[in-house]
């Protein structure tokens, strides 16, 4: 899904085209509808009656549901990037952006950026047992975060930051599991003791307890070394 | 919701009317289909179509879809105990039991008991944000699963084999963490990798790791003392 470039030349940003603008800020209110009403739950005419336009006009920027479902993805990823990644990739450390990756995360989802918590979270645990190119893209983008949150590890692990023998896929696992239940149980029950608990246990996994070598744990193998 | 009772005496279980018999057999069903579909999924006509009955003859036994879903709940509910609580609550220690309730829970999403994971994970994630008594009784069975390990925890603690200075709410939480994320990513990938994970994490945090004291952390008094 690309959104089509309607720029004709070099103007400035805020002069793009009507038609532009009003997909983008359709595309703003589909994403946050999905956290709510899931994707599937997305169809044109329910977001024609919460963005005011007629189905008609709807169809004329998304040909089908899943071109919709698709491009409300792709709006949700460049917000999650803006509001949680591209802060975070300005750290100085790899330890500091695995921080700020983290914290970056549970304050979007404790500002409610989306009414449904973090929009892969909540699209990952519908569209998992409906195959197509709506999970494909989704699951990509999850998988993308995994591995932004594991190169951390491992940047962190080359400054010396974090215990050189840690499985950077398996820290990673431990603190994206923080993340994670912070936001279903925020969400759940808008209050921000989940929150307060995933900090503290990431700061505790970070902070306090450099982890013992595993390989006594009969599990030596089932993780391959970081390539 | 009660199941109503169709027994008239003493007579054994086995030979219970065919009314209840095939009740039971459906929200079976019924539960299955929940955790691909979704709750909301859940719609009469669907289920007619899955368990090869016509509408009619499933509004005799659910006048509506509320009463459906919160019947499916229930059902769930009692395969879940089943086949992960009842079997830990016959451990004789209390970190036993905490193990127990962990390794059943992977294992029951591993042996895929439902086909789109943990029916509870998957109904918190989809309800949410809709509220309701469908969301309140899904909610709650989450808050028991959430109490259960939280008990074990305090039982391990009082037989000094887990820290009694950790916060029990704390440690309960990182382990719900680390099955939860396995479930999610077990369904979205079935892949057993994740389950591996979350084995590792959870020996890790129960064996190699009594946790240091937290009151430097900032976070004091956030987290009341458990009761």
């Amino acid at each position: 899904m690309t959104e089509p470039t309607r720029e004709s030349g070099p103007r400035p940003r805020k002069t793009r085209s009507d038609g532009e603008r009003s997909r983008s800020a359709i595309l703003r209110e589909a994403a946050q509808l999905a956290t709510v009403e899931g994707l599937e739950g997305l169809s044109i005419s329910r977001l024609a009656e919460a963005v005011g336009m007629s189905k008609s006009g709807l169809f004329a920027h998304f040909g089908s549901k899943e071109e919709l479902q698709l491009a409300t993805i792709e709006t949700a990823s460049g917000i999650f990037n803006e509001q949680v990644v591209e802060p975070a990739n300005l750290a100085g450390t790899g330890l500091e952006r695995l921080r700020q990756l983290c914290e970056n995360f549970l304050r979007h989802v404790q500002e409610s950026v989306f009414p449904g918590g973090c929009f892969f979270a909540s699209v990952a645990a519908e569209m998992d047992t409906h195959p197509g190119p709506v999970r494909d893209l989704a699951m990509q983008l999850t998988d993308d975060w995994r591995r932004q949150l594991e190169q951390a590890v491992r940047d962190a692990q080359a400054e010396g930051a974090v215990d050189p023998s840690e499985d950077a896929a398996q820290l990673a696992f431990e603190l994206n599991a923080y993340l994670l239940l912070a936001n279903a149980q925020f969400v759940a029950g808008q209050d921000s003791t989940p929150i307060e608990r995933a900090r503290r246990a990431i700061a505790h996994r970070l902070d306090h307890r450099p982890v013992a070598s595993v390989e006594d744990t009969a599990l030596e193998g089932v993780f391959p070394a970081p390539g």
